[in-house]
């Protein structure tokens, strides 16, 4: 398996599906789908949709159970950018080399677009149900899941704390805090809610769990690593943002030999979570740590 | 049966219920718990999930399987106000006698505060599963209600509509649409929600939903009026800010007499809804339309 072709395969396949439930068309109010749709579709790596639908498929063979999910969970992770990026919060001018939504279309349809689309991921889990007519208590349970990594106790608590002006007291809490829920809690819903509904045993989802922490901290220091020696080119946006905004980061806080360390260490345990799973099951999940741990965008 | 005493008896019941669902204590996150409570428990009055909660009564004989919805309801339309009183959309500093959110937390905390409620209106909804086991037909069904009627076919696009630069082009169109979808689709959603969990027929739900369009509009008519000859004590603000703000209104484009006619016939319309419910059942609700459409605030 070349994971790059199948990560490119799901990501076409999220995308199609994604066409469908973005509201299009002249409508009165068709503004907010322009916005929308603009950053639905600015070149995002559908890594959380994948997730999702690949551990679906783990654990059931088939990924079109997760499918409703795994679209409401990418407009959940657009919506949190769309606010992230407003001038109230981090004032970023552009993301994935393209100008952010409030550049675009201004600070009051930014703030719509993003509430549309948050609302929208709960109309398209929703309609999941009609697809599941034998399966309510895990389809359920599964957007129950998404919904509370969303929420103040995950993504919005997670952002709460990091915008928040530096105390310089306790910093390694604080960061795990933000770590944790801000990107983390995301990642891991996603992988959990796909086995959710396919099924999945209290121990796959406990070692899922574990792989979902684990690859959600690898992925944010590789990103405060990116920032600071990535290539503006291919990642689309300016570096050394974190450091102008004083960002407290693992980098900032360990330096950068220790947040390297930490991506192996992380790496690893990541792939000692699929230890319950065999090779074959498990060899999407096992090259996708080892891609995000080193990727350069 | 004293419309207002029953007014204030649901709204006590709903105050203690949200008292035990917005998170509290101290977390590192408390900042948004505090914003998010700040406007929940800034004196509203409770009209949605009051609507939910005895349109369920009327059907079924109890509201308590309506509760979760109902709380859900109050959050949408709470965060709702939060993000359109924000500098980039209405910029009012002051709401219901209070400054506003932003001018509280600011506003990287009142978009989070928004956005928090947002998300914890179907967190608390979702969690109503567990009270309804046997009934999750229903459940969804009135979830999914209340979700399309907040979203960008119901009140996210009836406030991209109403913050759009007036192109002076079709404006009663316009008015219609903002109406009908930024205020009437919540309160409709709100009276067939509890309705539909109590498991009321289709003729009933047609009914009910005639009923919700006419106070609905009757309730944002009445709003504009008092926005022009309303008493600043009595409603907690200053008047005249959609004159200043030249919105589109129904006084702006058909006069004062106009409206009051209008307000009128609307009334008639809901009072005339609820003939397929006997005297008793309906009292609530007849009253309810006399109270909103002549209230002072």
């Amino acid at each position: 398996m070349n994971i790059v072709d199948e990560l490119n395969k799901f990501r076409s396949i999220i995308d199609t599906e994604l066409e469908k439930v973005i509201p299009n068309g002249d409508f009165m109010q068709k503004k907010i789908f322009e916005a929308m749709r603009y950053s639905i579709f600015a070149g995002g790596k559908r890594l959380r949709p994948i997730l999702s639908l690949k551990s679906c498929e783990m654990i059931s063979g088939s990924y079109q159970e997760a499918m409703k999910i795994a679209l409401g969970i990418e407009m959940i992770h657009t919506y949190s950018l769309i606010h992230d990026d407003l001038p109230a919060m981090d004032n970023d001018d552009f993301r994935r080399g393209k100008p952010t939504n409030h550049r675009v279309f201004g600070e009051d349809i930014a703030i719509l677009a993003g509430d549309g689309l948050l609302n929208l991921a709960y109309e398209t889990m929703l309609e999941g149900f009609s697809l599941n007519k034998t399966n309510y208590d895990s389809h359920i349970q599964a957007i129950r899941e998404v919904s509370r990594s969303a929420g103040v106790f995950g993504m919005i608590g997670g952002q709460t704390v990091d915008i928040q002006i530096n105390d310089d007291s306790a910093e390694k809490e604080k960061l795990e805090f933000i770590h944790k829920n801000k990107t983390s809690s995301l990642i891991e819903a996603s992988i959990v809610s796909g086995a959710i509904v396919a099924g999945a045993s209290h121990e796959q989802l406990e070692h899922l769990k574990a792989y979902g922490q684990a690859i959600g901290m690898c992925f944010q220091i590789r990103d405060d690593i990116l920032d600071k020696i990535g290539d503006e080119k291919i990642l689309g946006k300016k570096i050394g943002s974190d450091e102008t905004n004083h960002k407290l980061t693992y980098l900032s806080l360990y330096g950068m030999e220790n947040s390297i360390n930490e991506i192996h260490i992380l790496n690893m345990k990541a792939i000692e979570a699929l230890s319950i799973f065999n090779e074959e099951e498990s060899i999407f999940f096992k090259e996708l740590a080892n891609y995000l741990a080193y990727r350069k965008c």
